[in-house]
């Protein structure tokens, strides 16, 4: 099913609204979750729109957060998210953070008691806008094992960072610190596909192509995937996101992250409070003029495009381009969402009494 | 041969005070290579001490920069190294940014016209002891290819995390966003044994475990070695570091990166000046009590030395666990060098008239 972002936006709205979200919070939450379906990345689109709402049904997301900021110096700042929902949340502390480098050429954000924000570039692209620099971080359910390890200790916590370009649009490398995304993992997972060796491990910390292992008490490994390979490296940048959402807030890190899924209970004795982001602005005025950055990030783009390619019809992607030309494309064709999403939107929709996509 | 560190200090500030640095200069120099010598990052250490000297025989450092600040608002700022060593210009602005950061929160500095700066870990360990959470990168010479090209347009870049702990030493994750560093390349290239495939490939772009690949066109692979295992992630982590430490403050980037072998003539139509580095500062109570962040890192550490292992006699290692032991270890029963590196070093010691090695 093809649908236009109007309406997937609307339905989206309707949903937030039901749970108890303002017009203004509904409205964010669904434009956070529609750029991930308009830029590609289905798994973090309206795919997880019924998950938000279980988590709001266990009372694990407060609908109506008094978001704030709990600690400062002119350029740092601890922001509470209330429990509400991190697609509100992560926006209010880029805002702190932007105007924090506004005035003082740079901002940083570390936030807890939040959840899931969707993508992270959503929110570093925030920062893009004001011409500056846009960072943002977040840990996420345990689901992946550090080097010499089976136990899951860590989400798949991505890293973003995003730059203004010129006549060239925002370079944008927005990755998961593990080997492969869990989204990737799904993609198997339904069509009942191995997955390349690397990308998991069993629950005797064995490499298995299996992408069911995970059920069974598997691991996603951390990018580099093995010791050899550098899988020590993802952990460490894993790590670091996890302290300066998790540790450096006082949000819940390593295995006390509570799961995004419904069905498993939090840790009983959290650490913290939520799951933790970490989300950062930089002037880019503040190093050098705004022109002379952006045609040398043009040049460096020209460059990496033209860079020798080993198969002739396979050039150099630049971070971000692929995104960027999923929402170019959705953004006038439409939204394609698999069966299983639509069927589960409209059982949603049905339960909390608003109009399902079949309607529009 | 096993030397002293005091020894090897003096030996390398004698060097350096030969080739025109200030004493203050040559002590730093010293000091930088020689924290890398101790922690065990040999090839970052004296090892390199040869290949200094050259660049400057070829005009390409210059013992007595005047090193300053070219462009500032209260937290960023662009440093000129005036074409310095790195050893000596990153302190420098790693100063600047702790400055900020005690006035303002955060401070950060990207540096323009400057050389190979060491181990990254030094510049940011210099936060960790002002209880400060310590940010360092550069770039440097071209060997990796990004993701679908078999051309070198990169440097193995490296990122590095530093966070100060309570009980535990400070958690430092300092890692090249190469699948593997370029030193572990040379051990094998020294013990002429193949390098696990992943690693490196050759002209053609085709994976070799020859350690040579890189002398007949081969390159480098970005952590996760292929696109399959994310190395689009290494290489976008790899352009962020060379967007922030050089197309941020007006070095070179990307290929135009002056090699490290005074062989290698420079770019003769450089970007920018030298090479860049970027670094950064922020005060840990800026976000929270420091008491509370350290108490809370330390939990993180011992929850992940406790993460249950694959193998019983093999626990996860922290970041920054290695380097420490290497540290403590060396600073009481000296540092072990190489032969060929003792006599690189006697050699260079009688080319300049300082006492060798062999006479301390």
């Amino acid at each position: 099913m093809l649908i236009k972002e109007a309406s997937l936006q609307t339905f989206t709205e309707n949903i937030f609204l039901k749970i108890g979200c303002s017009l203004e919070h509904a409205q964010l939450a669904a434009n956070v979750l529609l750029r991930a379906d308009l830029r590609g990345i289905d798994s973090h689109g309206v795919a997880r729109l019924s998950g938000y709402v279980r988590l709001w049904e266990k009372n694990r997301i407060n609908p109506k957060p008094n978001i704030q900021i709990v600690h400062e110096t002119p350029t740092t700042a601890t922001v509470d998210g209330d429990a509400g929902l991190g697609l509100v949340v992560a926006p209010f502390a880029m805002q702190v953070a932007i105007e924090k480098a506004e005035k003082y050429g740079s901002g940083w954000v570390s936030v807890r008691n939040s959840n899931h924000f969707g993508i992270a570039g959503y929110h570093a692209l925030l920062a893009v806008e004001k011409e500056m620099i846009g960072f943002a971080m977040t840990n996420a359910s345990p689901l992946v094992a550090p080097t010499f390890s089976n136990e899951r200790m860590l989400g798949t916590n991505p890293m973003c960072y995003a730059f203004p370009a010129g006549k060239y649009p925002p370079l944008v490398v927005d990755m998961a610190t593990s080997a492969a995304a869990n989204g990737k993992l799904e993609i198997a997972q339904r069509a009942g596909k191995p997955v390349p060796e690397g990308w998991i491990q069993d629950e005797n910390g064995s490499f298995t192509t299996d992408p069911h292992a995970l059920k069974s008490g598997g691991s996603l490994l951390p990018l580099g995937s093995d010791r050899e390979h550098g899988s020590h490296k993802g952990f460490g940048l894993s790590a670091t996101v996890d302290i300066l959402s998790a540790v450096l807030s006082g949000a819940n890190y390593g295995p006390w992250v509570p799961p995004f899924v419904a069905y498993l209970d939090p840790h009983p004795n959290p650490v913290g409070t939520g799951i933790g982001h970490f989300l950062g602005a930089m002037r880019v005025d503040g190093f050098r003029l705004i022109e002379d950055f952006k045609h040398h990030l043009d040049n460096w783009i020209e460059r990496f495009k033209s860079a020798n390619p080993i198969h002739p019809d396979q050039k150099v992607i630049i971070p971000g381009e692929p995104e960027l030309e999923a929402e170019l494309d959705r953004k006038v064709n439409g939204i394609p969402l698999v069966d299983a999403v639509v069927k589960d939107l409209n059982e949603l929709a049905e339960k909390l009494g608003v109009e399902g996509l079949g309607e529009f």
